[in-house]
Order: C-alpha cells, then sequence, then structure tokens
C-alpha cells in the first residue's frame, strides 16, 4: 500500500477559497470509504499506486465541475515495497522515536 | 501569516527509512517554538513567508549532517493576504461545513 | 489538454545517481509516442488527465523494476479548459511578450 | 549548487492567465543574472540552497505585488554533494546515454 497526498488548486474563480472544493473531496472519499485525513496543506489517502491516480483524476475534476476554467493539481505519492504502510504509521512511528529518546 | 509543508528526501543513503531525519526536524522545530504540525507527507509549519524558507534552508540541511549525500526537498506555501490563517484551521473549517451540511 | 510534470525518486538504492531512471522513462514515453520534454527537475508530457495519471502509475513503478524498494514520486498537472495548451506554448508565450516588451 | 524548480500560482485573480507573473519572474532572474531556465511547469533555477529559498520568497511575492489576495507556491530542490551540477547537465547526460545505447 501506497500514501498518495493530492492538493487541488482552482484558478481564475475571482475567490481565494477553496473550502467548498475540499468539502466535496472529503465526501466522495467517504462515500468511497477509502482510509484517507485531509491536512491543512492536501488530503493524504492511502491505497495501491494505480488505484490511487485513478481517484486523483477524479479529485482533480471537482472544480471543473464547479466552474473553474484552470486547475492545477499537486501529488505526491510515497510508496515502499519493503514492508507494508499505513494513514498515521508514520507519525506514530517518530512521535514514539522522540518519546523515547526523551 | 502563512503555511508550509516540507518534505526532505535523502538520496543514496542504502536504507529506505527517514523516520530519523524527520524526528531530528522534528526536535528543531520544538527548539525554535514554531507552530508546526507532522503528517504522514511532510511537515506543516506557520509562519512569514521569508522566515519559512530560511528554516526550510535548514531543515533541507539536515540529512547532509547524518551522511547523505543528495536531498530532494519539496515544499509547498500556501499564503492569503485577505485574511489570517493559522495552523489547522482550515481543515477544522471544511469539518464544520460537512456537519452543517450534513 | 493538460500538461503534467512528473519526478520519479528512488529511495535506498545505495547510489545518489537517478540517470538510469530517467532514461527508461524518455524510453516509454518515446514508444508510446506521446509529446514529451524532459528538464532538469523532470518529465513534462502533454495529454488528457485520465490518460497521463494512468502513464504516471507506470512511470512510478520503473524504479521498482530496477531494485528500488521506496520509490517518492511528485507531479503537478495545470489543466486549462478555457483554451488549448500545448507543450512548449507557454515558454513561447511569455518570451514574445519580453521580446515585445523590452 | 542546487538546482531549485519554483512554480507560483495565483489565486482569486479572476483570470486563468499566469504568463504575466512567469515574465515578471523572468525580468527578475535576468537583472539578477542567475542561470535560469523556463519551462511549461516552472522555473529552473542554479545556486546554493539558501541562496535560491531567498529568492523564492522574493518570486513568491510578484503576485501580491499585482494584486492576488492569495498564492500558492510548490518548489522542488535537487541538491547533491557528492559533485558539482548544473543547469542542463542532467538533460544532457541522459540524452548521451541514450544515443550511446541505441
Amino acid at each position: 500500500m501506497a500514501l498518495m497526498e493530492i492538493s487541488v488548486v482552482p484558478l481564475g474563480t475571482g475567490t481565494t477559497s477553496v473550502g467548498d472544493y475540499i468539502a466535496r473531496i472529503k465526501t466522495l472519499l467517504e462515500e468511497k470509504g477509502l482510509p484517507h485525513r485531509l491536512t491543512d496543506m492536501g488530503t493524504i489517502i492511502e491505497g495501491e499506486v494505480s488505484e490511487l491516480l485513478r481517484l486523483a483524476a477524479e479529485l482533480h475534476e471537482i472544480p471543473f465541475g464547479a466552474g473553474a476554467k484552470r486547475v492545477f493539481t499537486v501529488i505526491k505519492i510515497d510508496d515502499r515495497r519493503d514492508r507494508e504502510v499505513h494513514l498515521g504509521e508514520k507519525v506514530k512511528s517518530v512521535e514514539e522515536r522522540l518519546r523515547s529518546e526523551g
């Protein structure tokens, strides 16, 4: 399993607000039942890479459906095959390391 | 105030693990007393843009200090000047919107 | 048509060199006959978004086939629907603007 | 020396065009005499990391000076210390590799 972070940025909408698009993204992810987490800078989703990138194409489409004429999307994928990685584990592991050192 | 997300990726270290570098990043941010949040895909920090990018140069240096020979760093900045934005507010605002709609 | 830029970064390979992976990416794009351009920071490809992201999944897989255990991939998509955009046009348009001003 | 790629995306301007901002970025880089290259997805600049990130703060500011209320900036840094890297070398090296194989 890999983790993908996606930030979908609509241009030329005449507004600085993107909260509406992010709410639609979250609703879609909940309908699909995919493990995900919203952050201040994007949405992190867990899954297989090819499935995650198919989903990215859907999420990228959302602002066009709401009237945007141009969308800039940034995606980061972290995919390791030497062991399973799940949402939330990396943060937990760093926090445990710091606690045991501190 | 702006938000910056930074992911620092060391290459050529012969290991797939990056948790050690992330722990050092977190320790540095705590020493500096900067508002920040660890996610599975990076570290989000709140501050003025020029200050955030000075900090990014320091965080980017950490894996070199630990022996890496090449570092690939990805930074996203979200900076709005029409109103104040603080760490955690965007997520909270989307969740409230969804609750009020649901 | 949209433009996608992709940077595929293998971790834990014990080498700082990524040229070999980039050569394989370029070979694959030439076999597929897709309009693309190599830059120092990634590969830019022109196409429909869903097609580009299917391709991204293939390109992301290349270092695993060559022995990498972890791959970090960064993708940017610039997609405008108010008019056609093709590879090389944005750079040309900025250069023409500067020439006519200069 | 490192390479930095920067994409500066203004939001809420009511227009999908960003060519004007990119022209201002290019003009600033030429005035400063920094080695750089425009691509369809950003601007690549060669320099020391701390210098590059100071410059990034300046480039990020350009759309605000032109009336934007929110700016989303994406930066990638590729920094290797095992040998010198200059603008254009990576692309050239991959092309030579493919020619010698072909």
